[in-house]
């Protein structure tokens, strides 16, 4: 199938665009190249070290044996799109191209403006061109989980049926986002509902979880570094366990904000490559939207902090925990339970094995630990949701799960 | 009070002004002058005539005795919002300052885009300047009862206690707008709402149904005519009520799109006034989002139609009501029982007069036939929810609601 990704420079794009190449696709994809200047922004680098496009694109074409088409340009640029599609005329278009970052988007005014601007304009473009140029094409667009927020109740998968006051519908599920990034991908949602209603435009909103891990097999046992994908670490797009395996392998506390007991819904970036490629593989019919629930098991951020704390100790590496006064307006305790079946359906597999996971991913960081150690001061959030600036304080050494217990 | 309105050159904020005023208050306001021009795009022009902003604050002067601080400026330019709040330090803001048409945001990508940026990022603006430097001020913003779509089931004021697989929570209530200008303000309403909950803002979010009216008392028994507010007619800015009146007086048919059993809510002008002045005297709390629906009364489109043909045929005009073929996406017959008892509970009075209101109306046009009668192309929807252009014909007379009942 021709899939079309934007975003295809990014932790998740330069990863999917391999894992698709390998399994027969042929893919093409742009990119702005702005995450980059993003994690430079938080006086940040990727932890494992990423390459030039060309760079890239000669790596590619040496282990896949196929040219990728992966241009330089902006999805704010109309035109581009355009021209690319004419070109390329897409049967499934994934879209990651967008800043993906909620402590990112709550620095100021200009960020959360950037982040609402870049991401929403963004992708009414994409619908658009699909729309105008390629209308039988699927969409698989990411959204998170973050957009339901944590309501006190089980979280479907986009959609549920319900009575109030004696009658009946189904009704896209609430959202109650956690920052202005989530909330730019729940006008998103709504904006690629719309446009399946009335241009009958077919869509995968993907809900998804928390990210990790280093690598997937497609990319080698071995893998030339110029393969490899990004890693990020710091405190707007270090995600959790990333961040986690980041800090121990420099002998840096784990910083839970809080107690560590937000629940968060996860999966490891094979699984994350297994199910678009699923998803896209299964596409939605004409005129229908649907949400797919994508994680592989939900955790509390605690219960991570500890697995990756258990992991270190096997191979000598000890590791503290610590809480940190959380910048988010988060709820420290609730309830979460969201549903992931629709994947389970079209035959996604979970690893279910988080351990061996994190085990690479020491492996796959330890090397690289000056480079994380060089930008060490951005491990501690600093942008809080109230529109202060101020750097987290250390509160107390983490009561670890097998002691609460 | 000092209230501050932006958008106070259009339909509603220019009667604000007027209103709040004579009622005591010390108002102030900003306008990028835009609707003018999107009037104008439209090769259409306000059936009343409108004068320039120093005509209107002469007559303003001249009338309520008092100068009137209203500045040009846009709601884009960050700069210009906070420089005015630091001088004018307004208790409340009031934010019609934005793109209110559902066709208009139709037309093509470009006006989507615009539609959604324009809404967006200046809503966004303004929540910022409140909370940086009037934080203790309550925003009025407004919505539309468009924003919830037309659910099988009643509407309640934005929030309802439901309860899935045995679990209960209050959760916003789900929103399925039905036009990118209306997903526009659902954005708008889940950034707000956001605002409320990290920078503890106060805000109401009113959705407010369909206005029609040509005057309120304020202006007097016979209005300077520079303090007569706009009234459109175009198929863009004209909205039901006010643009079968118009239709009515140079005799064209009123246009209904399909068969007119689509029900709305609907309220005078001088209502919305009444609403919007009692909900600036009643602010919400620190922190708190609150939703008002703001209407009179929910009608079918057909018994609207009917009335001004009644109306109509007391004073000598002949009306014929003709059904079109709809151009937009929306449902031809459904349930529609929104709830609105917040505004009543704080002392809204419904005016319940529908016939008089439309006779006033009438009067007011008649004597701007010629306007009406030079734009009269402009009656007709061209711009389809499929993206495409096209005049709706004319399918058959329609069947009034005396013979189908």
């Amino acid at each position: 199938m021709r899939v079309f990704i934007a975003g295809i420079d990014g932790y998740l794009g330069w990863t999917l665009a391999q894992y698709l190449t390998a399994r027969g696709h042929e893919v093409a994809g742009a990119d702005a190249m702005l995450r980059r200047e993003w994690v430079a922004e938080m006086e940040s680098q990727s932890a494992m070290p990423i390459f030039s496009r060309e760079e890239r694109l000669e790596a590619f074409k040496a282990h896949y044996g196929k040219e990728l088409d992966f241009r330089v340009g902006n999805f704010l640029d109309y035109d581009f799109i355009a021209e690319f599609f004419e070109e390329f005329k897409p049967e499934a278009i994934v879209h990651l191209g967008q800043m993906p970052s909620a402590p990112y988007s709550m620095i100021d005014r200009e960020h959360i403006v950037f982040t609402q601007h870049n991401n929403v304009i963004g992708n009414l473009n994409l619908l658009w061109a699909m729309k105008d140029i390629v209308p039988d094409a699927h969409l698989l667009k990411l959204g998170t989980m973050g957009e339901y927020g944590t309501p006190n109740m089980d979280i479907p998968e986009g959609f549920f049926e319900v009575e109030y006051r004696g009658r009946k519908d189904t009704l896209p599920f609430p959202r109650q986002a956690a920052s202005y990034y989530h909330w730019s991908k729940v006008h998103d949602s709504n904006n690629t509902m719309y446009a399946c209603k009335i241009w009958g435009l077919r869509a995968t909103d993907v809900m998804q979880g928390v990210v990790f891990g280093t690598r997937i097999d497609e990319m080698g046992e071995n893998p030339d570094p110029r393969l490899r994908t990004r890693l990020d670490f710091d405190q707007s797009f270090g995600t959790a366990i990333n961040r986690f395996v980041c800090q121990a392998v420099i002998d840096h506390p784990l910083t839970l904000y809080g107690a560590g007991h937000q629940k968060r819904g996860f999966l490891p970036l094979r699984d994350a490559m297994q199910c678009m490629a699923l998803t896209i593989e299964n596409p939605a019919e004409k005129g229908e939207y649907r949400v797919f629930n994508q994680f592989e098991e939900t955790y509390s951020i605690i219960e991570l902090a500890d697995m990756v704390q258990g992991v270190g100790a096997e191979i000598g590496v000890d590791v503290d925990i610590y809480e940190y006064d959380n910048p988010r307006n988060e709820m420290a305790e609730h309830y979460f339970n969201p549903d992931r079946q629709h994947l389970l359906d079209i035959g996604y597999q979970p690893t279910h094995d988080v351990r061996s996971e994190v085990r690479v991913m020491m492996q796959d960081l330890l090397p690289h630990k000056d480079r994380i150690e060089a930008s060490k001061d951005a491990l501690i959030p600093q942008y809080r949701w109230d529109g202060t600036h101020r750097r987290s304080a250390q509160i107390r050494k983490a009561s670890s799960l097998k002691q609460t217990q």
